[in-house]
């Protein structure tokens, strides 16, 4: 108060941008980790929550163990090379409650849909969501439709659910990870955000970079048939790409990782594309690509598993769980110098989920 | 084609009504029902979305069944007298839950925050979440959050999934209605949604109208315990209202239903707010109300059951099941007049949940 005015602060305190949600929020980064922290955990924290995987691991019986998940989903545009929202919808829950070690049985759907959709635009969303479905051995079992008015939900957003069986003999878990462990990724990185921001900044290759949107289903399946719980953690780096995964895991496990940057698949249109846009592939959002922990005498048949599937074709080992620097992920340049892959602290890519 | 052009048609075509989503397709009425029925049965219709419930059932071996139910929440404001888009996201889900016979247990909550949004509005509606699901007996066990950008979420939108176990004894169900049959409802109608439209539309009265969200589960807990399978038929009318609810069991169980306006409860704030908006208060969302269809002998003894319980202090017999005029819903107004209560064909109310 000032004293000019009787009626309200003569100047208005301007809020400042650490009392307001950011973009920077939805990252998958420093950022989202500290919302979690300060604005959700606090109140809604419980044994569930702390588990911090893709999902929760309830108790189910004598028959196994229930796993649940949860994902929305808001990219833009709502349809891209290689896939749609509805793809994505479909793939990014099933391969969570995959990556719990479980096989997903049931998901459910909550559309937010925008008045104006073109209902064509709906119809083949919709048409992917059941084809995905069907691919991945989910029924959906519930739905829920909710219409908000025009310019306020960007066409539409859907929130998928999944749920799945984990058998107790196989429990991939973050903090299983330990020195000597091998690390695996299932495929070439960075497709999915690439093909995103090439649609969103109108770039354009001699190929069209697509999506690599898959299930990831039978790629655990397998490793859980071949090479049973010698796998010591399993994620799927979509939001923060792969190096937000590996640095999730690596806290969890309070270990060291190196990464061999000259083994780490990168398809060249995307590399070029991250490389115009100033962008780390390490950091891009992948929606089919899977990063398995294993047990250094069973990397071999690891990756002889995935490469049974076609999703897994191009699978490779990029580097090695170890002792030192616990808690961060180290890169072998192809230039022979090393670089420390931090976690983002908010947004390279917004809304490519 | 005219001729005049050849790039084109020389006056654009415009898209009909028909072709885009419309804010009628999520008013839970007519439009509604058949935006489900054409866009989404044909491409994802199974067993479990024919059930047609508040959520679908599951087999989960011996010990019972699994009740799975999800909803979106897009409550235009975010808080209101009486509670806020955290309370309805709890008690929504909880509710559906509690509808088809099960005790919830497990919650998912996904987050869509708008660039922007206060976070001490944020701190509010977790805390409010917080609260709701420890007197509804549910842990909340995975949760996500995606940041959209600045006008593309309206504050926010949050989705719960709810997950509940079902005792094969108590199984309420849509087509379990039979001629005799009692209709009760556990308190007043219409509170929740001209609370909304109250603040929207800048009503005032002598009284601030507040809406009704509350968790129903110990209601439906007493009236299992007192009258177990005697309970035919159990909805919350929410989107829609009383009518909608009541032509939805009507059609599944293809009775009749005759209602008695006079025995109707409607606080008089929310019926004069009715009035001056010239809405209906048997069409208006409850988010803290069920109604009940029983088998007449235990009539007195579920009344007796609800009114146990705060909310269902003013619980009321307020119908019956006929024979007559199956799949309609038939008011005897206070005048002495019959007439049709049908579902809406679209909106009455946009955003109410």
């Amino acid at each position: 108060m000032t004293g000019v005015r009787f009626d309200g602060p003569a100047c208005p305190v301007p809020l400042t941008d650490t009392e307001r949600v950011q973009l920077g929020h939805g990252s998958g980064g420093k950022m989202s980790a500290r919302l979690i922290r300060d604005h959700f955990v606090p109140l809604l924290g419980n044994e569930y929550l702390a588990q911090q995987g893709d999902g929760a691991v309830l108790p189910a019986g004598e028959r196994g163990e229930l796993v649940v998940s949860t994902d929305s989903f808001v990219v833009s545009p709502l349809e891209f090379p290689g896939g749609n929202i509805g793809a994505l919808a479909v793939h990014g829950t099933v391969n969570d409650v995959a990556m719990m070690g479980a096989t997903p049985l049931f998901i459910t759907a909550g559309f937010i849909l925008e008045e104006g959709l073109p209902l064509d635009v709906l119809d083949r969303v919709v048409a992917t969501m059941a084809a995905a479905a069907r691919a991945a051995g989910v029924q959906m079992v519930a739905g829920d439709t909710k219409v908000v008015e025009r310019g306020k939900a960007d066409g539409m957003y859907i929130n998928t659910t999944g749920l799945g069986m984990r058998d107790p003999g196989f429990r991939p878990g973050p903090e299983r990870a330990r020195p000597g462990d091998v690390i695996l990724v299932s495929g070439p990185l960075a497709r999915h955000g690439m093909a995103i921001m090439a649609v969103r900044e109108g770039l354009s290759f001699e190929t069209t970079i697509t999506s690599d949107t898959a299930c990831l289903v039978p790629l655990v399946a397998q490793l859980r048939q071949d090479i049973g719980d010698h796998v010591a953690a399993l994620r799927d780096p979509t939001r923060g790409g792969m190096a937000s995964a590996l640095n999730e895991i690596a806290q969890a496990s309070k270990v060291g990782m190196e990464l061999d940057e000259s083994a780490i698949p990168v398809p060249p249109d995307a590399y070029a594309a991250c490389e115009m846009l100033g962008l780390d592939p390490l950091y891009v959002a992948n929606e089919g690509v899977l990063t398995a922990i294993v047990r250094p005498e069973h990397a071999d048949a690891a990756l002889a598993a995935m490469r049974k599937h076609a999703v897994g074709a191009e699978a490779r080992i990029v580097g090695r769980v170890v002792a030192e620097h616990p808690g961060y992920v180290v890169l072998k340049t192809l230039v022979g110098g090393t670089r420390i892959v931090d976690m983002l602290p908010g947004d390279q890519l917004p809304r490519i989920c």
